[in-house]
């Protein structure tokens, strides 16, 4: 049963028997507010949701898309969400402000994009030798970590959720082998974040720049190397046909928040059931997601080997100085700000705590299978 | 704004209409339905969910209890899920016939705990040294798990979807040291599923009881030992009062599925958007328990060891043995029907698939960090 269509009916109802001049008009205003019932019901919200992702790019844009399906039914169509790819209705590294000054009600994306913009951001995206994917999850819900993020973009009336994480990453496509620290000076490298950060501090030149434009830069030598996501996302932009060598571990990415903003106006405009639809949608989409990645990776994985791609770990002494580089970084970002301070004692003390946990569980697993 | 206080507004006024004896009654006829309208709406489902947990307990109840909550919030009352502790309306093991009969239209435990009745139902709580939290979900969404589960479980008219997964549990309390195979030979545990059957192999007594009767039965020594999930719940159950060594890793439990089960009938009568509130519901539920499974692991293992729980890990030798005995039994288990040959077969190949991207992410994450 369609529910907006049986309010249609009841309006529709309510507005033929106005036309038709019922006779008993003091009768009906003297019972339950039909005036407002009629003009109010059935309230449909439609929104648009700006993303910072391709046309239908796999796991990062259908996984917006997938949100904006289940509330639409969920709602029974009281809020619909059009999603936009990035560049279509203002640019992938726009999205935050969109959201910010209403032009769009909702947007997905990561929150590093915006470190121009907000700083602190980029402490909800990924942090370098940082959280793992279900203890970044368990520190924004638990951990305090969602009241910190409220607080970091509050100032630019927006809210931040959780829509998605897509697990470690790679440490990235290289055309030249990194064999010693000496091979990262004066690399030119596409990685956003932190791990951006860390790469300048040891010689390289590091760029931001939206997915779409990655290969390109790849293939016509405009950069050396590049970070992008994991085997699923970097087999969809065939970067193995750009560079030779697939670097690991990601270090720089160990997990990556995928961030909805919403427009806090917004939000507060929308009646308690949507709300608790749109809330209830991102959980589901984040759980999907990292399902989505962990399946497509493995199957990735096995097609860019087949198809050439090859495999390298970074060498212990490079992965040595990039940890105690992030250190650096990390203690400077915490440095700028009250509130950075906060998050930084806060993520950090959360890690050692749930350490210990993972010694003696999944590490086991992984070690003995 | 709540909808259905609009809605009963609406079928107000329909029905003041009437009783005003409005003069235009065929010009209301003639219009889109108004009868069905105004006694169709709002249709309310109120559900019973019965569960295999003590009341409130933390993690597995609690679970359970949230989504009734969301639900409710989403659906703005219209679908209503009352949540029974296990003994209450049905004893905890005691959930699947329940709901298979249409006492309660839903359920909430864990598959191998209907072991007796549906054997094949081992494959979807955990298998030993097998898929981690992140996989066994990948498996079930997108490598075909779920479409197996629900071939298993359709014969006795039950839907089953994943709420929750403890994440990789402990090996459990021990009241005697295990240095040796010798030493399981002649041990009474409370080990259920597939683990059990190990450990059953290797010469130990093995017991299922629902998780209320596991403290005093390990306190009296009517067990020895008793694995129950993990520092979060054996806490809260007290066990290490009642044993003294804490094992480690949890080979017989990588993770564990806690499934909801849904009435088929009850299922199929719902509107597509109250199904699809519970749907996500499940999703977003599930998510959820994970993050509260890292996070008070963490928090519970530091108080487990201030108060006295010794740490042990069991023995390689030991490891390698139940290693062995979970091939066999797994093996067996494969051989007893058409289905479960088919099951095993997708899973072991997917572990197979999936475990190479482990080696290079989270693996290297754990032992770097």
């Amino acid at each position: 049963m369609k529910r907006r269509h049986l309010f249609g009916a009841a309006a529709a109802l309510l507005a033929s028997l106005s036309l038709a001049g019922c006779n008993d008009e003091k009768k009906v205003e003297s019972s339950a507010e039909p005036k407002a019932a009629a003009s109010e019901a059935p309230k449909t919200y439609n929104w648009k949701m700006v993303t910072a992702w391709p046309k239908n790019y796999p796991g990062l844009g259908t996984a917006a898309q997938r949100l904006a399906d289940r509330v639409n039914a969920m709602s029974d169509g009281r809020l619909t969400i059009k999603v936009y790819a990035g560049g279509e209705l203002v640019p992938a590294l726009e999205v935050f402000d969109a959201v910010s000054r209403g032009t769009a009600e909702l947007g997905h994306g990561a929150a590093y994009y915006w470190k121009g913009k907000v700083p602190t951001a980029q402490f909800f995206t990924s942090v370098p030798f940082g959280l793992s994917t279900s203890e970044m999850n368990a520190w924004l819900t638990r951990g305090g970590g969602q009241a910190f993020w409220d607080e970091a973009y509050a100032p630019y009336g927006v809210k931040p959720m959780v829509v998605g994480n897509t697990g470690m990453q790679m440490g990235g496509w290289f055309n030249k082998e990194i064999n010693s620290l000496q091979d990262l000076k004066g690399l030119k490298i596409r990685t956003p974040g932190l791990g951006g950060e860390v790469l300048t501090r040891l010689g390289a030149t590091t760029v931001n720049m939206p997915g779409g434009e990655v290969f390109t830069a790849l293939q016509t030598g405009a950069i050396d190397a590049t970070d992008w996501v994991s085997p699923y996302n970097d087999l969809a932009f065939g970067l193995h046909k750009a560079a030779k060598y697939y670097y690991y571990p990601g270090w720089q990415e160990p997990q990556a928040v995928l961030e909805m903003l919403i427009n806090q106006k917004a939000l507060d405009s929308l009646p308690d059931d949507l709300r608790a639809i749109l809330t209830e949608a991102a959980g589901a989409a984040s759980r999907d997601m990292v399902d989505d990645y962990v399946y497509n990776n493995a199957m990735a994985l096995d097609q860019l080997k087949q198809q050439g791609a090859q495999l390298k770990r970074f060498p212990d002494e490079v992965l040595a100085a990039m940890r105690e580089q992030s250190d650096v970084v990390l203690g400077e970002l915490a440095q700028q700000s009250e509130l950075n301070g906060r998050i930084w004692a806060s993520m950090k003390a959360f890690q050692e705590q749930v350490t210990p946990m993972h010694e003696i569980s999944e590490k086991e697993l992984y070690n003995w299978r």
